[in-house]
């Protein structure tokens, strides 16, 4: 499907390219990212999705096959289809480093290029951040929610096609998730897979005893039967039944999986049958459905759930798979923009985000002001590509996940227990005057 | 990132081949995709999907890099994956056309093959097939919103990913959309694209009036012009001054887009203006935010809007970004099988959906039922594979939008309009018998 491919994109961003060609029309734009507002199920964002972001703009050029296809759409002139084959990006682009925890106003990712370059790339980069930075504020959530007990990606089936079940699994981990169940997650990030095993697995023996025993001999290292298929308590004894003679064969029983029910109870009882016959070390894993009220909720109750596969509230964001978020001009040729649209007006200039701590490490609160003026606190927006390169400094992903832990550790403690809170942002008097300014200079512009 | 990667799936499915794989587990096995209920905020499902699923099936196998890569990876033994190398898929498929109307406990897709191919085959599966389905059935609620107004996909940016941006373009298309702003939908499925203009194209030019023409000399024959970057209502004004110029250089303006504040009220003040100027062929397109609430309230305010862009609703499902499907074993080596977890068990069996209709060829109500027994009504299983090929007669996308515009027309009134309803849906005599068998049979299970 060709997830690198310039068609990705609104055919009005070609359309416009062709009006500043006519018009030469490339001296130096700014845009930024940012989120106008919060879902309400939201306190915090994580930002994701800069590695795939700075990876579509350093490779990113149209095919002799894509303007072709461009030129047979007979939508272009073909002068400015072959003026394409050249375009790459050769812009700057500073942004929060993955894993740091924002809030709405703030830019998150600038770019600054020529126009016609900056222009172009708006649909795919927003869909690439977007979408990381969705999931990796909701796996965030239930992070805080298991406070320490394992977390597993299960949501590949449900994700929005392949790319997004990828994609998911990395935001996933990189907000603190230990593992996904996609093998292609592991070969292309690097993430520790793991999996369990399927009721069909069970439904295709005649009994679940032999199951259990031919699935324990394919996974003696790592070994999670599914227990739920016919009846989860006996499901249960099955396993204690099994277990001695499995050890003997060198195998152990790592954990169980609930998968259906009222998983607290049933927690309670497996965990009662398995204690009882002398099998503490079994873990017990919880599935289906969950997200994190009821992580949060199963926690707090004192089920004896040791871990948790989540699938689609976490691939799919279920309670908000979109954010507000929007990529605007803010400079063009050196003069501050700013779009006045009625609720969708934006703060005009070249941004950066300054943010103070208390002592205890927890933040204060944020400032976004203009890039040159003199604000206390730490500038969140770092320089990620330069002339159209990335910089050596561009964190990993295990920077990522790292620095994702240190923000969920710096949020209020309110916004720890998923309750409602804020962190206030404000705006600093240079970009209200500069605003000002504009909204002022541009009232002539009704009687043109 | 490689879409059609057998990686591209759960862990566990290889671990449970690597079982089947060592007893010699090959027997036929039938799965059925279903939806086991619907989200409150719907009345009925569309099926879309299958040809991308068939596609993934007929060229299904593991590149020797991945298998290089499996085998690295120390998960699995070395004969096992010897073996994987020469796996194909050689099963039937059976479906629902895509653009049929569908409803809770219905397979929409069964799976005959042998059971390591139908197991391995689930995550993408149902990844493929679930995805597409969500937006069309999405989609569908819009087109019949919009009552023949104009509908654009405008969701790439917020869409989860490339491949769910490109595959909501063809799903909306599928239930009725007119076109879609992405330009690789034009090409990887010959949807119609079309585009309009970005408010950072207006920030960019240091009036609004100099912007219009610009746009307009690059989009002679499809121009719309983007009015709300300052001001709704002058930027109306601006192109009814323009327009009898642009007129003179062969240029028609064909629409206006308002994408901000009361789109009802700015709809009716902008209609006046360009009326006054006797632009009456002027067409106002509304977007930012709609849904499909939003659009049947603004068609039934009789706002003056002949068309709407919708985007993250849409590409997003923003309501119900996921359904409760499910991929189960139905048989295995000729036995009927069933999964009986709490909530969540199972009709047994190989399945067949009939439905009937009323003399004004509206639903009047399904049956599930085996596919052996004799049961009135149109079987809406239709074979889509045979021998691990896709069947002669499977419908293209022309096909599958005409099957969706003929599903809509038969939907109760109730669902039509958007209202709570539903087609009733029963469960056959000889499927209930089945299931009561099997549970009596399976009950000395727990002794064993």
């Amino acid at each position: 499907m060709g997830e690198n491919s310039l068609l990705l994109t609104d055919l009005y961003q070609l359309s416009m390219l062709e009006a500043y060609a006519a018009h030469g029309m490339a001296d130096t734009a700014v845009f930024e990212l940012f989120v106008r507002k919060l879902p309400p199920e939201r306190g915090f964002l994580l930002a994701a999705g800069l590695e795939q972001a700075v990876r579509f703009l350093e490779q990113m050029r149209f095919t002799e096959d894509e303007l072709a296809w461009l030129t047979d759409s007979g939508l272009f002139a073909k002068d400015f289809l072959r003026g394409l084959a050249a375009l790459r990006f050769t812009g700057d682009v500073d942004a929060m480093p993955e894993g740091t925890a924002f809030f709405p106003d703030e830019p998150v990712l600038r770019v600054t290029a020529p126009l016609p370059q900056a222009q172009l790339v708006e649909t795919r980069l927003i869909n690439l951040v977007h979408f990381q930075t969705v999931i990796a504020s909701k796996a965030a959530r239930m992070v805080l929610a298991a406070s320490g007990r394992q977390l597993v990606d299960f949501g590949l089936r449900r994700a929005h096609g392949a790319e997004a079940g990828l994609l998911a699994a990395r935001a996933a981990w990189l907000a603190g998730f230990d593992a996904s169940a996609t093998v292609m997650a592991g070969r292309e990030f690097g993430i520790p897979i793991v999996g369990t095993m399927a009721h069909s697995f069970v439904q295709a023996h005649d009994d679940e005893a032999t199951a259990f025993e031919r699935f324990a001999r394919v996974r003696p290292n790592a070994l999670t039967l599914l227990i739920d298929t016919y009846d989860t308590e006996r499901g249960a004894a099955t396993v204690a039944r099994l277990a001695p003679r499995l050890v003997a064969e060198g195998i152990t029983v790592a954990a169980v999986r609930l998968d259906s029910g009222d998983l607290a109870a049933h927690a309670r009882a497996v965990r009662g049958i398995l204690d009882s016959a002398g099998l503490r070390q079994i873990r017990i894993l919880a599935s289906g459905g969950l997200d994190e009220r009821r992580i949060l909720a199963l926690c707090r109750s004192g089920a004896p759930i040791d871990g948790f596969g989540v699938g689609t509230s976490l691939t799919t964001a279920a309670d908000a798979p979109a954010l507000d978020c929007a990529y605007k001009l803010q400079e063009y040729a050196g003069r501050a923009r700013r779009k006045r649209s009625e609720g969708k007006a934006t703060w005009p200039g070249r941004k950066q985000v300054y943010r103070r701590y208390r002592p205890d490490g927890t933040i204060a609160g944020d400032v976004v002001g203009l890039r040159e003026e003199t604000i206390e606190g730490e500038p969140l927006l770092q320089p990620a590509m330069r002339n159209g390169k990335r910089v050596a400094s561009l964190p990993g992903l295990m920077e990522a996940r790292a620095r994702a832990a240190s923000s969920l550790r710096g949020l209020p403690a309110a916004l720890r227990r998923l309750e409602p809170g804020s962190v206030p942002v404000a705006i600093s008097p240079g970009i209200r005057q500069l605003a000002a300014e504009l909204d002022r200079a541009s009232q002539p512009d009704a009687a043109r």
